[in-house]
């Protein structure tokens, strides 16, 4: 299938290697040890739905100076023979005996004196996408050489998105917009909400996501208590507020931002509400800038509902955003992440309107030298009523 | 959101528990930490697409008597009170100090004694959702306690699917069925592949599937290279086989079967490889006992195309399937695992036709005592055609 091309041209993962070894070398990393599908596709290009399966494992090592090295299921080969990667190592997994141990093993000795670091992500928003006991295996193995945590280099990389992975957000933000712009084809009184769902999802497909990996939202009269449950069937009426909140992708890469619509006529306060989380996220468009903390954007999210006289939810009200639906940081009061030109981040404001109900806005931007650049389109200042 | 029911009775996971109580009572296990979002869901209940955001970490402890304890962050509150678990403790996560580690901890301590061994799956197939390294602080805290791996009691007791499951996954296929029954008014000849892939999953969608999770499948002359890229922007022509593989998801369970299309005529030889997995995978649906091991239906599908002249693929040829996309076992020529009733598995002949490329079949059953119920309506056997 060499119809299929790579998303970006060889020189994108080159300069993101190049970036990410800085970082490895800076923190006396002589190589990182990846294996989530976002790692992976970060460096690689490697882009597959079949992740999906938890069956099998899939390493990508990476040392300090030289190229990436691909220890994957055979299954995958072909695949990523046509991404840039030139070094790839497979077995037939999954092996119940050694599902990869001892190739892994192998090449991380190959690759690293005995007095090597080897950094694996195990910090905060990371988890380790293999056996267990199989990361205990192959630590044995590579001994005298070690596993030490190595989210910094990761994190602090990929966090920072180049012009190209921008643009991918941007298009699917695009998507997404026009997607919420048809949601009162679907989303009228009376239509059951796991209905809406399953239609705004069409939607998304038929406006060009190459899949919808997220959509959550709910619906209930002056605002929803909730915004992770799967849709309920209960029929949309009159005095609802639903939102929707979906993170669809294309290319790899997220959108993730939300809309709200009022069914029939909204209350004053729902109106009100939605004012101070559409101003509220105004003054932080305005406001936000390179060198601050990630908790200064919660504080500025925070007083600009306050500002108007609306409390604000708890939880974080933003984060990272990119080859994954949600990355690092956090927008919480605790968050000291310094934030930096060339990120992604979502704001995302949580108001609570009456009896425990919520509203939640979002949006989607990219920081500038200057300040924040929206990458979705804004939504409308006044809440729109779907009749 | 009360009118949001639990998918299925509280009795249904009493019965579950159980089961899994008595596999971890067997092995010596005091207690079970579950952290993906499969266990989750199987013992309480808890089902969202919110998973999708890697930032939290999500702990069940459950002891070896007694009931499931939630150790969650606090925006999964609301939906986690109202599945069939009442003990529930959360926090406010994404937290960059402390994410639920002294929380857990303490959960730990005060349910079990001090020489207890609580199991983590380690396992093949197997991950950790959580920070490696809030493991080991987790680990330092509830000492002399220990994890060792508890990767066999949760793999035996989920792969034996009730009832209620079976009709949960039949539900799922017969969505994905209706769906492959509208394939020929997307996938017409001239119509790109990322196009045909974007519409069937609406169409999964239209016929009733909540989310569609995995849509793999490939197109090309004569067969097909690779079935785990994403689409391409070919456009499909006379002579091509196109194969779409679907993992929709319908109330938390997945089908998992593919189906097969020939755009114009097709050759003799396509002809007669479709012929020859549609009669090997008869052969094994005929053969297939309780008792047998998973290499036995290696074995059987692998016999079976060889019997008519095919030459058998590479990697598995089946595995289980439920919460998850794939599950164990797998039908590799190693897999030792019992085959029980009560399975639900996938049958997934692969074989070669020419010039490197392949067919794949593929049908979901349930393992009775005497023997295997499709619960995938049969695919025909003759490879249907678009023209």
């Amino acid at each position: 299938m060499a119809e299929t091309s790579l998303i970006f041209p060889a020189e994108e993962f080159q300069a993101r290697l190049k970036r990410l070894q800085t970082e490895m070398s800076g923190r006396g990393l002589d190589a990182l040890l990846l294996t989530t599908p976002g790692d992976s596709f970060y460096v690689t290009g490697f882009l597959t739905r079949f992740w999906e399966s938890p069956a099998r494992p899939w390493f990508l090592a990476v040392p300090v100076t030289g190229e990436p090295v691909a220890v994957i299921p055979s299954v995958g080969q072909a695949l990523m023979e046509r991404t840039w990667i030139t070094q790839i190592r497979t077995w037939d997994a999954p092996h119940p005996d050694d599902d990869g141990v001892t190739l892994l093993s192998d090449t991380i000795c190959s690759l690293l004196g005995e007095g090597a670091s080897i950094g694996v992500p195990m910090g905060l928003e990371t988890h380790l996408r293999m056996p267990l006991a199989d990361l205990d295996r192959v630590a044995k193995r590579i001994a005298p050489r070690r596993f030490v945590d190595g989210s910094e280099p990761i994190q602090r990389t990929r966090e920072i998105k180049s012009e190209a992975e921008i643009e991918k957000i941007r298009a699917t933000c695009d998507i997404a917009a026009r997607a919420f712009g048809r949601v009162p084809e679907v989303a009228t009184s009376g239509a059951p909400l796991d209905r809406v769902f399953r239609d705004f999802q069409a939607i998304l497909l038929d406006e060009g996501a190459d899949w919808v990996s997220y959509l959550a939202g709910g619906a209930g009269q002056g605002g929803y208590t909730d915004v992770i449950s799967p849709a309920s069937t209960r029929a949309l009426q009159s005095g609802d507020v639903m939102m929707l909140d979906t993170g669809a992708v294309k290319d790899g890469y997220f959108c993730d931002f939300d809309r709200n619509f009022a069914i029939g006529p909204a209350s004053d306060l729902v109106k009100r509400t939605h004012h101070a989380l559409w101003h509220a996220t105004e003054d932080t468009l305005n406001n936000l800038q390179p060198g601050m903390r990630a908790r200064d954007a919660h504080r500025l999210l925070s007083d600009g509902l306050k500002a108007r006289g609306t409390k604000p939810g708890g939880g974080r009200l933003g984060h990272g955003l990119g080859i994954n639906l949600t990355e690092w940081p956090s927008f919480t009061p605790l968050d000291e992440t310094e934030l930096r030109e060339g990120m992604v981040l979502t704001l995302e404001p949580v108001a609570a309107t009456e009896q425990g109900r919520i509203l939640v806005h979002e949006e989607n931007i990219v920081l500038r030298a200057d300040g924040a650049e929206l990458i979705s389109p804004r939504a409308p200042e006044d809440l729109p009523e779907i009749s």
